[in-house]
């Protein structure tokens, strides 16, 4: 079962889902966390799900933390803002069944709130650490196309690009199969593993700050960054983990001790 | 969830259900999508699945594709031909359980719209690249083989054929369990991997086309197949690389970066 | 989904289950498999399910087969015989999860007809080839010894046998949680896998006959044996092939050619 | 499906559950146990799951054991007691799904018994040998720091302690979303895998007894815990044989013969 946990129903009108989950490079996590916080938008419901990995994080070192994805809101504030809601979160789904059913219960979600677009952020690892950043983009439809195009973003890497895992790209699919519009926006980063890329981050939050309209402070994007990365990796790595103790043992809580951490179950 | 969303209900009578996903040399595959083409059928309804794989692909560089079966029919146009139902795809599922719940799904679909007899099309996979091509048969009943006994199929391949995996196989293996009739015909390839087999989908057309009483000019076939090749090929790297990440880490979207290809999530 | 397709409804009183899918030495398979063909036990019910292999097999060279388990009764025909249901059967499920969900619905199945006793038959590998042939015992409930300790069956076992796997155990375990009684006999057999064992399966059908009040004649049982080994070591194989064809690929319809056989798909 | 059997429904009011499922160091199996021995507490339901693994166990030579999970219950007896049920078992569940499923269930069953807070008791594994044995403690929530911050348990473990699978965690972190109370108490333990640690187990009881207000008496424990190791450790090493069987074979019922142990199915 994947739940929604409804904090506050807000009241929106042509919304704008952003959705920023970890990935490649954790652009979309980074990204969309720091709108989060600069625009100090509103926490209003929780989802968590059978499909993310069966264990809770320690929380400022005492308290229980649940694996969750968060949704965030922002009413627009002045003419040419659009209502946003954000989607940020400590993972994605473990399976491929499971991919599948959390997208399907984000679109049923936001549809009814009100989103009528998404956009997705995610990273594209070039495996080089020289490579320019560049924003790539992909659509569900050539009105998108349209609208999108006098953004600076390139829509020209179908051939490098093959396909696009995880929540990314089957929010768009799914979203296009309810025949409604989104756009996903890619940095380009090296993509070594468990690496978060600030720069790639502040690259795609240029082209998305003018999207919808809104000055973004970057300064302390790098601090923030420094802040959130500190979970995410211990997310990630702790992930890793138990995910070779699941695959040893097949229930994860007798896991062999491991050098650098500890383990509790 | 399997879902299946209808773009149009075609009224159909006694009509025959032609299979072509992809499989072993992508004989079904080509086969039914080359009549899809010639005949000009005309799409009616698409099935995703939670069963597929979880990402989409980048269609004419920049626009999102779902991963996706379709349904095409065509009316009969004269005395002797039948309607037909042509199911084609990107992809089947992706573990046991799916393939026995998208088959489910597609057989109460088209038994609703009227379809009272199939044929699946595959490939078997002889390893030999000098073999003759025949054309293999497997039914769901004697009244069937006696029905088509006059085709030129060879009847007689049970002791080469152990099994026979997937949609080709389940799709009339569950028919059966219905009491409904249905045959599956396989072209004998090579079946090295990812080879996509034009001449064996042509010797499976001749006996198809005889069956349906229909003519197809077949000279397109390998230009065709060019085009569709390329795709598929993409379809099934892709698939192959997201397995070996799926794998390595369980989501799939934090996967090594290759020599080949890039990715993104 | 599992579904059970009921040909006919037979009136059954205080009926006995005897399960004999295939497992260890086949012994369960071989010998309910010899009953239903000795006593002439009519059909009334095919049972197929979703957690099964997703392949069909083929059977006299052409028909298609899809993977089931198979219902059979035979009613009383003297005083102090019972009714008996037998199960019979292609395959188990391919997971765990498919196990528990075929053996709750196979449970809802009979417990509706009327059974109120089951009886499972399995092997107990020993690794020994000079092994005496023994039958072990193993029951829900102490109602239980007392009534078959007079069928010199070997109730002393816990030791040497630590866990029963499957339909065969876990028919007990569920059925139990019913408050029901049931007994599983097991066969000692060398083990060694994919090796049918016909001696073991005589000396557990010497028991069961003496329980179930029949005379069997036992000359056919090799000559029988020969016939069914076929079919199940063909399903074994195809099995084993397929099993690493999906561990290989996730569907199992691409599977590299192997010296010995030729797959279709 | 995950199933709970009601034997008798308890009239409880505020009660306090404490779980002790099998895990790192056997601790919360030992603790839970021993109070459900000394306080001769009451079983009252059992649940059981297809989530756990597909076999039964043999108890005392010859009497099938399915594997589940026991929920027993104790009145206070005196003022400033509270209602008590104790949850102890034979395993967790097998998969990530399944610890999830397996939970909520578990929750849904206690809040409508009238539970109000939960403790949940785990091990965590230091690696080391000569370490202090300690009680770590995490919770839900501040409100639950100052309830228990006198209890001499050490909340600064964060930065040890990465995550806490299974039952431990997963009950505390799914009670949170329903805005309910609960802490998990941990002892620590060398970890060498498959080491029952009454020591740890010991500590633990110290201060689980105080915060239930109940004199427990620890002479007993040594020996009881050689009674239950015997039990609990064949689980485990069924468990990982079985959990091999079925990796290698997909099914678990033709398991390769190892040189220890025998098994059937």
């Amino acid at each position: 079962m994947t739940t929604i946990k409804v904090i506050e129903k807000p009241k929106l009108k042509n919304a704008i889902l952003i959705e920023g989950l970890p990935g490649v490079g954790n652009i979309g996590r980074v990204a969309a966390g720091y709108m989060v916080e600069e625009l100090k938008a509103k926490k209003f419901a929780e989802l968590y799900s059978e499909w993310f990995f069966p264990f809770v994080m320690l929380h400022k070192k005492y308290k229980i933390h649940l694996l969750k994805n968060e949704f965030y809101y922002v009413k627009g504030r002045k003419k040419g803002q659009r209502d946003i809601v954000l989607l940020v979160g400590d993972c994605q789904s473990l399976t491929p069944q499971g991919h599948y059913e959390v997208s399907e219960k984000i679109l049923d979600f936001v549809e009814d709130l009100g989103v009528t677009e998404i956009i997705t952020i995610g990273g594209l690892a070039t495996g080089d650490l020289e490579s320019k950043k560049k924003v790539i983009g992909a659509v569900t439809d050539d009105r998108m196309l349209n609208k999108y195009k006098k953004y600076n973003i390139d829509f020209d890497a179908g051939d490098k690009v093959g396909y696009i895992v995880g929540a990314v790209g089957l929010l768009l699919g799914l979203w296009k199969q309810r025949d409604k519009d989104g756009i996903c926006l890619l940095g380009q980063t090296a993509g070594f593993p468990i690496v978060t890329d600030p720069k790639a981050a502040e690259t795609v939050l240029e082209v998305l700050t003018r999207i919808v309209n809104i000055k973004l402070d970057m300064k302390k994007l790098d601090k923030k960054v420094k802040e959130m990365e500190n979970f995410i990796r211990k997310v990630e790595a702790l992930q890793k983990r138990a995910l070779m103790e699941i695959t040893k043992t097949g229930s994860g809580d007798k896991g062999q001790k491991t050098d650098e951490t500890r383990y509790i179950g």
